[in-house]
């Protein structure tokens, strides 16, 4: 992240900065994906046996709905 | 979708394709999330209520990670 | 398309809905960046020849910032 | 960015910290758009004057294709 904001104060060549940019968001995709699948196996699940559904699935689709 | 294909073949503005190509797949992913949130209302969170939770956690993480 | 339709018609197992709809959504991709790699070779590259760079790059930033 | 590393650290509620994830997210697309905007008004339009116009083409599509 502080090297996408270097090069862009840097001047670099754009594609470049692009690049790097797209890598940053990939790897927040990635650590996205993992706190996801982690939170449906705990929080998710625990308050789907609790009978909670609806919130739970409301907040997930909230966030996947801003993900697009 | 047929408008689509046939915007292709009579070689209609490129950019008036895609805004309609876009609008389809538009569509299909506000009916993926309807679809999806049913799914988790339904399948999922009964699998959850009866333990499974590890194979229908891992069909929807791989439904949202092909999303990406 | 037709064949998504049909699954969610037939109530077919949501995930498999999912899975098609989404093998859809990456064609039209596909052919997007067909359709737009073939407008910058064409009208983007005739257009900026001319001078005309401004309504060119309006028009494809506005179908890239929708992409999204 | 630092704000989500923090998060995931503290143990913050997950549906928090992907929040904050997709707003960095957001934050760098936009940057994104800004900087390819005024990469086709300046590198791509000269390139293509020049009757550069296959190379800084590919180079774009490249950059499109990976944003999918």
């Amino acid at each position: 992240m502080d090297k996408v904001i270097r090069m862009v104060e840097d001047g670099e060549y754009c594609i470049d900065t692009l690049h790097q940019s797209h890598a940053v968001q990939k790897a927040l995709k990635e650590s996205d994906a993992v706190i996801l699948e982690n939170h449906m196996h705990t929080c998710m699940a625990d308050a789907i046996k609790k009978g909670n559904d609806t919130m739970v699935i409301k907040e997930v689709m909230e966030i996947l709905k801003r993900q697009k």
